[in-house]
């Protein structure tokens, strides 16, 4: 492993730019107009052109329940919030999508929006955390890129379909090695830690902490054997559903369009001192070094991803944090569980108990073929996205953050009525 | 180049997804409230916490003029017709931010958005239009990683400091000779196409098609002398500004936030031969194939930046398409230049005539320690980043598609009194 803090792509660097502070606004929801609200006819005063008659904004009590698996629901208040501000942001005359990202009302955005994640994770300084492009997909080749050698060892296990993405990906930047798959039991379970025959001298141990498609969610931790070693997490789909001890982990990367925004923006929480080796052949944008001496800005970020996160961090801290969030998570998984489990078989959940993801809950229906109808009949009462996904069939309810209770509490009662009419 | 048109992401793809059509809605804008509208308290009908009370929205008069190089200003009318069905996107029930990228819903608009596109700029079906994460600053890596052996020469064409970035990150991909550069001459012109120098073998050509810290522009194209070659161009600053011939092209490729929506999402129009021959290190989120084959969905693309491209195109063929679009931008360009030029020196323009941008002018004091008064009496009535970039300093006002006309004429106004203040 190189020494040197610098990497081929120093030669592209430009200097840490400065960050204004500004006071967050007290966050605040947008009216609910009446359904029948008359169109108006306007001119615009900075535009040449005449407006054409509009309607007001929709914020009718059509709303669905979104079970999606991601993108996914956001939270209502936050929804309102961006609409409220998006053609003007608290006084700036623009957009946020119209700002320079080096201005100081961006700037002001995109700290708060990091210091309000420092905060929810309790990050501390010894981490860099970064907003990137790319999903989470990219981070599948930047996180060997970054940290690992071509002919390293590195350790996958591998519980569900981006596990096993990862791998593949790894495959052209390092040694990888799965010392574990669910594969065999059909992704539904997770290996008993001391039983995993960890690589000497691997550079890192990657787990995918929640799959998305198979609703397998790591409790615990497993530690890495070697000292040198660092353990990754994929959090795409549970981050900031619960506390996390960060200390355990080199690197954590998320999507945010499961838990925490729109899609376009994901999340690294980087140990400050794995950052500055990447191998030769990393693109800029793939370098971490480059983003962390930027700040995230060495080109132009996903501004308005970025600040949607942000709007939903001050949320969750306006929630108590993630201590109060995991409880919400917790009551509504176990509604949804509970109501499987007490099904008498006519729903199953192929997951092993002690594994359960929170997040996203596949299940299935003793008659398959009135899998279709539960689907269907579900969407006319206003709860869409159950179907499975399309590589293991069934039903699938993803209830993230943003689901709110009594999204749960509606989807239960209708899956009772639909085993008393079926069953 | 080898001949199979399979890569080492091969392994990775997935089906490509069928696409619903759906009728675009018409555009209309969203009314204005009085300024002192009353807040009122709600409590959602979907969500157990009680909605503080609120702010109407804002669309009010105080609407800056924005000359930010990017991310830019949008069209007024765009972002108010954004703002109104945030919440609700036509009777869906969720937000576009909110929605399966896999669902009717959003296929149709990304498949729309595409299908403007394709109008707008008479992209025939021997091209693919691919909406990507990354920047162009990605692309910088991607084409000559997709298109290239790593032996392979190439040419490249240095107009400003993006080119000379495009440039430095080919020389880890290939082999890549600036075979023209005006930065002897401070990035102030163009090269005498009949004079360039091309490489015998060069796999391809690239130039910078309008460079947005220099406001230098390419009117017409070099021809590339290697038949077996193409012309790969960054449009990233003038995408959408004026018609093109794309089938001079074998690539072409914008990142949004300049002319044609907000940050995060960037556009590449390739001809569908030069895909499927990506070099085998080739992250699986650079591969041309992978996101061609799967229509930009093989992972969560940025949907809510595609989806305010889809509104941007829509507004642009409502205008009458690009002949109409590079008519109002030459014009406003034009009172621009013309009040730089009639200045009597107090103005200057560094860039040679007959390649002026028409969307990124830079210009300078005569008296050089007037230009910070000159940014701040200027964004005092309301024109606001009026800068030049930091590595040329003096000023640069970018006037792109969704910059009034009125905006154009204030700053002249502005710029003459300054004059008659300070000359």
């Amino acid at each position: 492993m190189a020494t040197s803090a610098t990497t081929p792509n120093t030669l592209l660097l430009k200097n840490p730019t400065a960050r204004a502070t500004v006071k967050p606004s007290p966050t605040h929801a947008f009216p609910t107009p009446r359904a029948t609200a008359k169109p108006l006819s306007i001119k615009c005063q900075h535009s040449a052109t005449t407006a054409a008659p509009v309607s007001p904004p929709t914020t009718s009590t059509d709303r669905l329940f979104n079970f999606a698996a991601g993108p996914a629901t956001l939270p209502e208040n936050v929804l309102l919030k961006a609409q409220s501000e998006l053609y003007n942001w608290r006084g700036a005359g623009m957009s946020v999508m119209e700002m320079s990202h080096r201005g100081k009302e961006f700037l002001s955005i995109i700290q708060k929006a990091e210091s309000d994640l420092r905060k929810l994770l309790d990050i501390s300084d010894d981490y860099a955390v970064l907003f990137l492009q790319g999903g989470a997909t990219t981070q599948f080749a930047s996180i060997p890129l970054n940290i690992c050698k071509p002919e390293d060892p590195v350790d996958y296990i591998v519980t569900g379909s981006w596990g096993d993405k990862a791998y593949k990906e790894a495959t052209k930047y390092c040694k990888p090695k799965v010392i574990w798959t669910g594969k065999p039991e059909k992704y539904t379970g997770l290996p008993v830690f001391d039983e995993l025959d960890q690589s000497i001298n691997a550079r890192y141990l990657h787990i995918c902490a929640n799959e998305t498609i198979h609703g397998v969610e790591f409790k615990d931790y497993p530690t890495v054997k070697n000292k040198d070693a660092v353990l990754v997490a994929d959090m795409s789909s549970n981050f900031c559903s619960k506390p996390v001890d960060v200390s355990k982990f080199g690197i954590i990367y998320a999507g945010a369009q499961k838990n925490v925004g729109p899609s376009g923006v994901t999340i690294v929480i980087i140990r400050k001192d794995l950052i500055g080796h990447a191998q030769e052949s990393t693109p800029v944008m793939l370098d971490y070094k480059i983003h962390a001496d930027n700040n995230s800005l060495y080109n132009t970020p996903p501004c308005y991803g970025i600040y949607m996160c942000g709007l939903v961090f001050e949320d969750l801290l306006a929630q108590g944090g993630l201590v109060e969030v995991e409880k919400k998570n917790v009551k509504k998984a176990q509604i949804l569980y509970d109501a499987i489990d007490g099904s008498g078989g006519f729903y199953r959940s192929p997951v092993e108990k002690s594994v359960r993801s929170l997040m996203n809950v596949p299940f299935t229906l003793e008659k398959a073929e009135l899998e279709g109808e539960f689907v269907k009949e579900a969407a006319k009462e206003g709860m869409v996205q159950l179907k499975g996904h399309r590589s293991v069939g069934g039903m699938r309810a993803s209830i993230y953050n943003a689901m709110p209770l009594a999204g749960v509490e509606k989807l239960v009662a209708f899956m009772k009525e639909f085993q008393a009419k079926h069953g």
